[in-house]
């Protein structure tokens, strides 16, 4: 090939400067001219209609920091499949070919890859660079730890303030099927209570956990301070399974339904239980902090940093993984394979699989909730028995670093 | 004296531990001992049935990381002026007493302040350290260098998130009366764009500014990329003046109206401009954005951060003040001063108010707006001339570090 | 004016970039064009063989980011004085001319304050925007506050490793004649002993500090933990109150000696005391650390963060005093004001001094430092009295923010 | 097993604390009491004289910050093999049956690694949980990645200072016999050259490259800026492949040659390269930056950050892999393994290998540094070619998230 595009789509997150710079680097190193597509799928189909695009020669590149979270080349929730026109594929093509662009490298998550496979199979050649900070594709993507490490970081740093209040409080984050960022993210911070997606949350088991621990810290602390911390994941379920959506919040441009309150659902559980628990007046009476009329409860608060969990700078691991797997999706496309994403890239291999399999959702593997739960944590569910098969190793190890 | 309580009370932010350690430290160098008087007034006002209390040793010392926010005294939000209680004031004395303290140390805002006028009015002699993030009192008070400076951080995190999408993005901010942190944090971030509860927005200049820098910025980047981003205190008013109450959040233990939704509020102000603007759809067109049906108009998204604006780590500036403040609180105290607010501690000087006079509301100087307006910046009003006097300085000048 | 010219100049620091948008701003506001003279006095002196000059139109001044440390219009170490040319003025005029430049807004420290005295009598008008991590100008200075915040950061963090080990760590930072920096990221980090360049530094005094401080900590603690920390500023003095010089560092290209080595000097004296001291022996054996032959005197680390205090980002109130001070030093030279310093920007007045007195140097007020002394922190001499002026402040309070 | 004994050797970086925390719920779970044993093998060596250790009860759990890097139980660089007491084996069983001690949980690096081999080979049962910043097992070991995110943020943030100075700057980090945190730390800021203890330097490239891309830098800058970024892990070796000793340096405690300018070093061979390059006195002309005999040639600075790299707070990966690698500890040792590393926890499974195989020294894969040469990363030797084998993957994808 001589000259290939480069879009990437969906959330943005951190590492996707890197796959920018990772794949129009190793363009340029093979003799190929690397061509952004502006503002994802939108700036896709509207290829025909553009005077100009921009290429990424090293002169650009200068300006593209890496470090950065977000994307240089533009996102949009623009889903192809939602357009109805008949021609539209035909569309993309015209305007592929007006730029001499034979090939694409998209950088995205299960709605972009969906729309890679269509491509693919309209006889676009591209490669898929996994992306998403939810992390709830088969493949390592872009962007998770990044989310990972500001979750934990906020969770962490919003103790001072319960600790100081004596308050209960409940993060919200991301996590619309897979509750990977909240899992990883709460235990980093050491939150108490993580509630996901993939276990239906029983309050009955939050509360006794909180009511246990919360008033324990506060009894065995000699200023009388404590707080207790509840991470829990937007598409978090309820006994019967369901998501906590708020009705007022309408649906997305991918057709989802907007997931919104998950936090305050889980704050209003917590608060009538205690205000209906006598012995937590007891409690408050026991430690100097009730107050009649006035301070009768604990209080909690809800918190949902929304995108600041996606935004900002890039942990340095989702750099390095950005770097390789964008280079790689190069590598990949000029050897002619396409529908396929990057999976892997160590030791001198680059392993791919196809797309329409990749993008299969990736659940938190409830085996090592079991351990979690042995160390103390709740995850909103009676905790099950953690009976780990012991294996010696034999040979060299696999490492991600 | 030899003994002395310290407490803490009202919303946590950073600086509050360096207060404890700078009085707890003084104090002790002064030969009095320094007891935690823990969760605010509710431990004040439950003094008389504690069993024990504990002091401030050089040792329990070692405990307290001044470089974290929040308070290891505890607050509440207990007000005492809420309590129906006639005798209450008989029952402090008495908690007092029967501890042997004489005299407190006591760190909050206006609220809190206002309880201190009614206990040095009853008799109790006790000194003021100003906090308040909100800024809002006549003097500085510990909090609000720290939270400007995380606004700051997440105004600018957010620009990689906006950029990616053209998204226009609008960061409230805990600001009730007065904006002096969505302010300063605005600028230090270089948001576009704040509003203040000072001055009445008026959202056809916030759209007509917004419109032009955003759409500018998209146009020409040779990326189409571009954000727009506003800051806004949740205190800010309408046209009419009146602040933006949403009416399902009640009201806190102090009386006061929970104010929520200014951030939600100012997104559907300018979200109903542009899907009306036919410009805008032209623009969209012409930067390749527009999709039908799909995409017609950028994306807006609030983002409230809640706590995370006064938890976490302390800046170095309130640590620095905190510690002088609470000696100075001390040195007060033991001379036999009451019902005065440290206001500053400066070339062996330590200068005081009466409380009274400090915790009148402090507003954002209007006359600083107007050298913002000539730099670009958007306050939600047509913007003012800027006329500085211009004053040659004579002799020694004076600096806050 | 209907051009004028831009250039920062000395040690970079936090603060600068949002220099050259105040000022390119406030300037475009005016109608007078805002010229980049880059990299410091060397581009202001070979102005006249350049070809052109880049303009701070509104679309480059996107590219600037105020929240990054530096400066987007770079520096260089060159002064005018050096410079071996009976004409140098005379060219730097002719450079001016070229391109039609009216007057320079100059940021930087002393040494680029003098340069800015000579420039004015040599009848080029100029003003001068403070600028030094080290804040020993009269007046503030943009960089000091980022600088102090990096410094208490890398300070506080360091804890960990030192209780880890039970090590004494010693962090050296700027700070050749002014210890501010030292002096105010030390307090925020709670370092136990600051030496600064104004108290000359008397090693048993410290050496008595730390091992009674240290060990104490390690024999109150139940898991036989504690660490020691100092903050040390490069231009410390010895009993003789000489300055540590490394004999092997040379000059810098000011003509300063290059200092180097506060840090390992005092690891060095304090290293010699303990190891001949019998009692750290028996501490060392009481608390079980002890080991013949291997470990018989506790670990002395020095770490010098160098040029990471004044790189990275900006704190907040840097940035905002940078657009006020940047804006106001336009407003001034615009006005016909000369060989002056921006010393304040507050409420609709801007005030400024003669360059030649602000940038006499300014050091730590020692009253100041005998408050700290009563909190316990050791400033290398035998602590002095403490004896405030309690005195009751009328009216209006003047806050830096 | 009734109780069981935890401590940490080596040196200190991220993720320990999880570590110990991990094991101690897991043992509290199992209900088995886990104490500290103070300060590394120091306090192993000196157990049968401790008249009491802290046993870690849920209580005293709670002062432990998982979030901080460090160990809570203390590191010390003590080696049992450099102990010159024949019976000191018997010494430490002693010391463990004094307190009832059956067990041991030990988290360290490679050194601490050949000490389990010992222990377990006198019978005495322990448990490695690898701990290394250098990453030079075999396996992934705690406090790698926090080092790496850390590298890459100072990295990252001295490019302010290079930009804004014109400067090449060289950052020395730790990193004795492997250089995977200079690697991937240096990938991650996006360095421009990176030199490994693997790869023996030849300066001439690193200079050649240096040249190229940073005088093109400032060439293509319309302000005439630019910088470049050196990554050094202090165990680099020169073109024979030795490593850069510093003579003044001496031995640590476990015998090895304290490294020590290895920054330094490659400064020196830059500068005297630039100096006589008549070159690039013609490119300072070109830009501008040219002075005579007071700024003939860019500035070259080296910045160390020592410690700072280890300290402060652990990435959260760290303290996720701490906590699963300390639980999984404590399940081997219950199981009566002894003499082995914990290599994995994953989907129910614990693996692990003997340690005297794990403790081997891994260095960074020489195929991977390939690809980053295509992407014009330099490494200090002629690139070589990157031919990956590029493979379908079928089937479940391992993660590490």
């Amino acid at each position: 090939m001589k000259r290939m595009g480069l879009l990437t789509s969906g959330g943005d997150c951190g590492g996707l400067n890197a796959v920018i710079k990772g794949a129009a680097k190793m363009a340029g190193s093979m003799g190929i001219e690397m061509m952004v597509i502006p503002n994802g799928y939108a700036g896709l189909y509207n290829l025909i209609e553009m005077d100009s695009l921009t290429s990424l020669t090293p002169e650009r590149l200068m300006q593209i920091d890496v470090t950065l979270a977000g994307s240089e080349a533009g996102h949009s929730r623009v889903k192809i499949k939602k357009i109805d026109n008949p021609d539209k594929y035909q569309r993309i093509k015209d305007g592929l070919k007006k730029f001499g662009i034979e090939g694409l490298v998209i950088s995205g998550g299960d709605d972009t890859g969906s729309v890679i496979v269509d491509l693919a199979e309209n006889g676009i050649p591209c490669i898929h660079v996994p992306k998403t900070m939810d992390l709830d594709l088969q493949s390592y993507s872009v962007g998770g730890d990044s989310a990972i490490n500001r979750i934990a970081a906020f969770v962490r740093d919003l103790k001072t303030t319960g600790n100081s209040h004596n308050r209960v409080l409940v993060t919200e984050v991301f996590g619309r099927y897979a509750g990977h960022t909240a899992f990883r993210g709460g235990i980093a911070a050491e939150a108490d209570c993580i509630l996901l997606p993939e276990i239906p949350a029983d309050f009955d088991v939050v509360y006794e956990h909180m009511k246990r621990e919360f008033t324990a810290r506060i009894r065995s602390s000699d200023v009388r301070k404590g707080t207790y911390s509840i991470v829990v994941a937007e598409g978090m379920t309820d006994a019967k399974g369901e998501a906590i959506a708020d009705e007022s919040a309408g649906k997305d441009s991918f057709g989802h339904v907007k997931l919104a309150g998950a936090g305050k659902y889980v704050r209003k559980q917590l608060e009538s239980r205690m205000k209906e628990d006598p012995e937590i007046k007891e409690f408050m009476k026991d430690v100097g902090m009730f107050v009649p009329d006035v301070y009768e409860s604990p209080e909690i608060r809800e918190v949902n940093p929304g995108h600041l969990v996606r935004c900002g700078h890039s942990s340095a691991y989702d750099t390095v993984f950005g770097f390789e797997a964008g280079a790689a999706g190069v590598v990949l496309l000029e050897s002619g394979t396409t529908g396929v994403t990057v999976v892997g890239v160590e030791s001198g291999e680059i392993s791919y699989q196809p797309t329409a399999e990749v993008i299969k959702q990736r659940h938190v593997d409830l085996s090592e909730i079991a351990l979690y739960e042995k160390l103390g944590f709740c995850f909103g569910r009676k905790p099950e028995e953690y009976k780990p098969n012991l294996q010696a190793h034999k040979g060299h190890i696999k490492r991600h670093v």
